[in-house]
């Protein structure tokens, strides 16, 4: 324990800042990076692209919702919003899901399946030179432990880091 | 050089591809989490919040809009449309520099300052619990030299990590 009032936040110390301040500023810089390139190349933003991604990588090109939306990491709210856009622009369709029709699948259609594989190469070279090639092999793990760490932080029912 | 056909990007390898979903995760989910708390409890979201930060930690709590843009990490032009609303709101001023009236510098008002004094420990105590608490004390060296590194591959004119 330490003399501090109680009401007194828990200011970050130095080496907490300087982190903190570095991270921010690529939370802020590097979406709007990877975003761009995505717009110029594809026209699409980058939870676009991770929904088409996310569809292209499941069996059958199809997923729950629900589970789409854990996968993009969004909403389901946000999901149905972007899921309407990309079924009138052709690249995926709803159906009840067969299992259990109370759930809807998105399905990517054949034009998505294009899109997506038209777009992952530029999109991976953007990841690429903006994050991958920056870092030395070692930091892969540390980032990766570190953002398991902050996702737990976030929402415990994300698996505890360094447990697995 | 390896048998790759030239016209195929360079996939992440399983190590590289973990850590950049974790990561991806963490750019998406975060600045949500702490947009949020920072809406709810003061009514701004983050980029208004580092402007405001920005100005109270400045000598004479003013600043170069310029000067400004690169600190709350962003562009001019995102500036200036953020300015004019907190400006409306009565939390700070624009006035001409007084070294060179060419230039715009944005001066935090007594309501600006008392705003800010108001929400910083409620955003600190949010950004403690979902980043800093979650990390052991060598994470912040890592998250550190892995931010400024990715920083440097986006704006080469960010100093070179390691070399300070």
């Amino acid at each position: 324990m330490n003399a501090q009032h109680p009401s007194d936040p828990h200011w970050l110390n130095e080496r907490e800042l300087a982190a903190w301040k570095a991270f921010s500023a690529v939370m802020i810089k590097l979406p709007a990076a990877l975003d761009a390139q995505l717009q110029r190349e594809a026209g699409l933003n980058q939870f676009e692209y991770l929904v088409l991604a996310g569809l292209s990588e499941s069996p059958g090109r199809r997923l729950r919702m629900s589970t789409l939306a854990v996968l993009a990491n969004g909403s389901l709210s946000r999901l149905s919003h972007v899921v309407k856009r990309l079924e009138a622009r052709g690249y995926l369709r709803r159906e009840p899901c067969s299992d259990d029709g109370r759930y809807t699948n998105a399905v990517l259609t054949d034009d998505g399946w294009t899109k997506i594989v038209a777009t992952a190469p530029g999109h991976v070279t953007a990841v690429r030179s903006l994050v991958v090639d920056a870092l030395e092999p070692e930091q892969f793990d540390q980032l990766l432990e570190i953002s398991l760490r902050v996702l737990h932080a976030m929402d415990p029912d994300v698996g505890c880091p360094g447990s697995g």
